[in-house]
């Protein structure tokens, strides 16, 4: 009887083309963040469930995968929700288990600290294309600066990585989140509105420019400021790449200077000279603008975001920012934070769609034999082939051998050889690649 | 306030060095096994509770972690026990979710299918040294080949990928269920009392030959026939490197020709023939010998088994065998497979006792600064040394300089350069490694 044999819903297997592509992807990414000095640690996938319970996560706490308490630990009539059955969760992310990591482990780590994570995160989503429920993040962080310096490293070793990737046409946006603030009051929005009034504009993508309007006054906000808001979203919408929208921004300001706005003013000071570092060291093709509608969903965000976007796509490939009090929460000593973190499942899409990635890949070759071969004979064949990084595959020659051999060439192999008694080994190229050659 | 930042029970972070130290083990293994033609895959760490559960897994199956069913399929009312709660399950091997894998996938694999997997799975152990609830399995197998081929394919490759790792003293130990079944039914055994048996005898190496016969007596089993079979392994330990204990085996049987016992005479051919190629075509230094005592503990092999053990090391480092009939149980067709794990804690264990891995690494330099420097010009120079796989960390110099260099060098740096206006950037080296020149 054939049992159910798919993976889990919204899960996804792996086959070998696909693996090798992430791989590939993997090494790449991580040997330009290595380049920059960060070093790769790794958590746990489970967590206690108390610890991804703190709010911190934001909606995808709501999706939390919650592991079953064993033994005598797990008392089922006593339980009034599912929180009592449960202890342990698998991660939604990989920044919360970094600020528990960098709390229990700073004493042995290099101050400032660089690191990478790369790893699979959870979150029971409702199945959807191209969304699943198993997924990998991969992270940049740097705990323990609050110089502009970490944030424009952070920016060029993402805009590195992608690049070396082969991405093109590609922009990283950048915002200041006490910026944002300090607009929308000036609007005339009230102080505690804010964080209620930015989820609202995180949608304009999504629902344009009259979604947003209708949105905030459907929620009670006043209609001039509001409207105020409309001119100011209406003014960047038209901006033009060469427009000082961030000079803009600066007078608007000043016009308004209802409280005495400091986190603005070095907000804005910053924003101009991180464009000003970025546009002059950032990879080749890969601009830098001020986008004063990016706000970023996670409420933790403190000062500077960033998000990358490649033409083309209406999604971001990559998106991070400035976290400067977590690690605090957690730990009750102060660390600055940032990081970046590169939409991992998206920028394999992207690869997939434009047929892998260039380079690389190295010699992979058949050794046939009959079915009934001397396997002795076999295996010193099979060594002498097995030289430098060539892959050596032996096989069975089928009957039908000439499609056998289409087959392998399809998979990526480059050359065969076959093993006959008394005759030398020949090993021959296979399709037009002229990759193998003895 | 401080909270508790530490990882849950039984699991660890791990830190830079460690994962680096993983990381290049991983690429030494992997790059091994695809010169031998095998290819990575993935499956999600959720598989269906149902599906773990079984009886594939033996005891593994009592340490599952379950996960808590969401939303509406929660009903804590009605649960009689933790199954009704749970719907999926974290994997607690690769193997069965392998078998799972191929089941579903098989038309769009290659045959036979060589596979690759390394990655978490997760048991729920009681805590104690060196065992962790979270650890990293490291497989190859074969599917869709019932040769000898496959098997001592699979023992080559897995000794060139631990001889890569530079670890020596190895032996690859080998048997076969149907031999080790034929001699204990030859000792006056009944063949139901097989797998109770086999448990018994697999602890011989923690409890020696008189526990062994104690528990033998104390479960029942007839007082002649415990005798027999303590003659055996007698036999078995006092037998020399050079001593032909599988003919002894072969003679043994044939002077017990109770039933025809074709399977067993099959057996010992196939191992007779897999020594003599393991032999020649092993990595020099591996060893490879015939151990009548190897059980192997899981239910589902069919024939011939392995292990590797180290020269001063009372575990096994890697360990599989043949299962012919675990895939054809899931996808209703019968497909032979044939498998090798490596034990990656414990191999990771003893490069650690060794010192780490030897070669590779890479230049690691550090760019110091002061802390008002222009980061334009860091920028600038940062990008002149960032050459080539040399890893630069820019950090600003601390008064204690001698004190952060010395800090540098225990973690691996081999270079510095200083950043002063006006002054040309010199490269220089750290320590005595001689490894950083400009």
């Amino acid at each position: 009887v054939k049992t159910n044999t798919a993976p889990p819903s919204g899960m996804r297997d792996l086959l070998p083309e696909q693996v090798e592509l992430r791989d590939r992807a993997t090494r790449a990414i991580l040997g330009a963040y290595a380049r920059f000095g960060y070093s790769r640690v790794e958590t746990p996938a489970l967590e206690s469930l108390e610890r991804l319970s703190t709010g911190e996560g934001g909606d995808n706490e709501k999706l939390i995968y919650r592991v079953l308490k064993r033994g005598g630990k797990l008392d089922i009539g006593a339980a009034k929700g599912p929180d009592d059955l449960a202890d342990l969760a698998l991660r939604y992310d990989l920044t919360v288990p970094l600020a528990r990591f960098y709390a229990e482990h700073a004493g042995h780590l290099p101050d400032p600290f660089r690191s990478i994570q790369i790893g699979p995160v959870w979150r029971a989503e409702r199945p959807q294309k191209g969304r699943f429920r198993q997924f990998t993040q991969c992270d940049i962080d740097i705990l323990g600066d609050d110089s502009e310096r970490a944030e424009i490293e952070l920016i060029q070793a993402t805009a590195t990585a992608l690049a070396t990737l082969g991405l093109d046409g590609l922009t990283v946006r950048v915002n200041d989140r006490r910026l944002l603030a300090a607009l929308v009051r000036s609007c005339g929005f009230e102080a505690d509105s804010l964080p209620a009034v930015f989820i609202i504009v995180d949608k304009l993508d999504k629902v344009g420019q009259d979604g947003v309007r209708k949105e905030l006054l459907a929620k009670g906000h006043a209609e001039q400021a509001v409207g105020r808001l409309m001119e100011v979203l209406a003014r960047s919408e038209s901006a033009g790449a060469d427009d000082d929208l961030l000079g803009w921004v600066r007078e608007t300001l000043a016009q308004h200077e209802a409280d005495s706005n400091d986190g603005a003013r070095v907000a804005e000071q910053r924003l101009s000279r991180l464009c000003d570092l970025a546009s002059r060291h950032l990879p080749e093709g890969v601009r830098v603008a001020y986008d004063l509608t990016l706000v970023r969903g996670m409420g933790y965000y403190t000062g500077t975001i960033f998000e990358v976007s490649a033409e083309g796509y209406d999604f971001s490939i990559a998106g991070g920012g400035r976290y400067d009090e977590m690690i605090g929460r957690m730990s009750g000593r102060s660390v600055p934070a940032c990081g970046f973190s590169i939409g991992f499942e998206r920028v394999i899409m992207m690869l997939e769609e434009r047929g892998g990635l260039p380079g690389e890949a190295g010699s992979r070759v058949a050794l046939f034999h009959d079915k009934d071969a001397d396997t002795d004979a076999l295996l010193a064949a099979a060594a002498t082939l097995r030289v430098d990084d060539r892959r050596v595959t032996t096989l069975v020659r089928r009957k039908k051998f000439g499609r056998q051999l289409e087959e392998l060439e399809s998979r990526g192999f480059d050359g065969f050889a076959v093993l006959e008694p008394g005759k030398e080994l020949e090993l021959r190229t296979l399709g037009g690649s002229g990759g193998a050659s003895s």
